[in-house]
């Protein structure tokens, strides 16, 4: 099943996606694709629903309305830093013998096409493809990676944005750097774990202006998500509806050489295996007030 | 103006503090002490309303209830580290040049008066009395300090507990060592600007077991309320009802010689000038399942 939210921003109503042209309105039964909706267990039962209204012509035509972030504004965003083996090799980092944690500002989130504004006063705006994943109950003290998977409601594509000079030469924590607005975008969908098969077996990529920047796959991850979501319940309790950027693939600006930055002006295309792909028009921050 | 949230957990209804023992409840006009609170802006006009159910005898007795954090679980709860000269002495680090930015898990906000529980594994569980901003509006590129200080809804005690080991010892970022369950007592209010007075002369202090082993001042501050919020709101979007817990003054358990931790049935008293006090017991965690 892929959850998707439909409208313009801040009026996204939750669906699921039919096809690539239809989805299946569930704004009647369902507030939001939002922390209560997670914690309720109603996800198990969507499908039947979602395949009755699809029986008696219920879908809707697209017809080129907007998609949200397939999630609502969750109660964390948390990322795993340098998961990737070659990734962490491009940057001049160790590969890291468990999870480096670090969060986003949750109001980063943004839909999957939305522009992403370079703030004001950054030099070195950057791209990451992510695998996300969202939590489908509340996580404490899991048990073993068998129940890390029961607790994922799906997996999500993510532009995980950085300023790499607020996250790494601004006195830290990394935070700093991960959390502008339009730093998250999300989506198109959320994709079940049902129809996603083997999570550890997906290609991604991303292109700056149709230049092909960043090729990787999930293989190459060094920490799997059952690994990351068993291990982060042991140090907090994660909630229905979080969020967690599973890291990057080699190929961010950083990792050029020379380094280069996005300047505004660009278009970023993304995509990984199975969860769609994303556009974005990137542009500078330039209101003087607010 | 002192906000309460009174009653058990999760059942905490909102109201302000007319004296030590006697409270407005808001609870038919208030939804909760949450964002949509704080951005409607109906904090401004409180006042009025508790002054005319004071006049018209609508004031109850506590009666020993409990107080919950008197803010709803925020957005964000983000941290500024080491920002006591006296505290990054004791730790051995630099004063930072600028602030250093870390986050807490929002869903460790607790009551001022819970158990505080070390988590499983955990052997350096550490206390921190530190002064909360409670941010008042959206904050994004504030011009100046007085926009951050017209930003700031009011001021809250907090402990800031930390688990050192995961902090610093468990390859990084800081927020994995903060975000346990109950790792952040607040309250028993949020104290609105105009009854703080300066907020950069206000005692604070924290016991365990009746031993007093942090005594400060927010006059030590390196980096000042005012100053911390325009400079946040050039790197993210703070939100209404977000909480900045500020840094602590020395005497934690890390700048002991040698240094200790809790281990579990201690009792923590902490209190700041005119924000009130908390009492803590301290548990461990025990129960092999969830």
């Amino acid at each position: 099943m892929k959850l998707v939210r439909i409208g313009s921003i801040g009026r996204e109503t939750p669906g699921v996606l039919v096809d690539d042209e239809t989805f299946v309105d569930l704004s009647d039964v369902v507030v939001d694709f939002n922390e209560a909706f997670f914690r309720s267990g109603s996800l198990a039962t969507l499908g039947e629903l979602v395949a009755e209204r699809i029986a008696t012509n219920r879908s809707e035509p697209l017809d080129g309305r907007r998609f949200g972030a397939p999630i609502a504004r969750p109660h964390q965003i948390l990322c795993i830093g340098l998961n990737y083996s070659d990734h962490a090799a491009e940057t001049g980092q160790a590969v890291p013998d468990e999870p480096i944690l670090f969060t986003k500002s949750p109001n980063t989130l943004v839909g999957p096409d939305d522009d992403v504004v370079i703030p004001r006063g950054s030099e070195k705006t950057d791209w990451e493809v992510e695998l996300g994943i969202v939590i489908g109950r509340h996580c404490s003290y899991l048990a073993d990676e068998a129940e890390a998977a029961a607790s994922i409601a799906g997996y999500v594509l993510v532009n995980d944005v950085s300023e790499r000079a607020w996250q790494l030469e601004r006195n830290g924590q990394w935070s700093k750097g991960k959390s502008a607005p339009t730093f998250n975008p999300a989506g198109p969908y959320l994709v079940t774990p049902d129809e996603i098969g083997d999570p550890l077996d997906l290609d991604m990529w991303l292109d700056i202006d149709g230049t092909r920047l960043q090729t990787g796959s999930t293989s190459r991850m060094v920490f799997s998500p059952t690994f990351i979501v068993h291990y982060l319940s042991q140090f907090m309790a994660l909630e229905p509806g979080d969020l967690i950027n599973t890291g990057t693939p080699p190929g961010v600006g950083m990792g050029q050489s020379p380094q280069f930055y996005l300047k505004g002006g660009e278009v970023m295309n993304l995509g990984i295996t199975r969860l769609g792909t994303q556009t974005q028009h990137v542009i500078r921050h330039t209101d003087p007030a607010r």
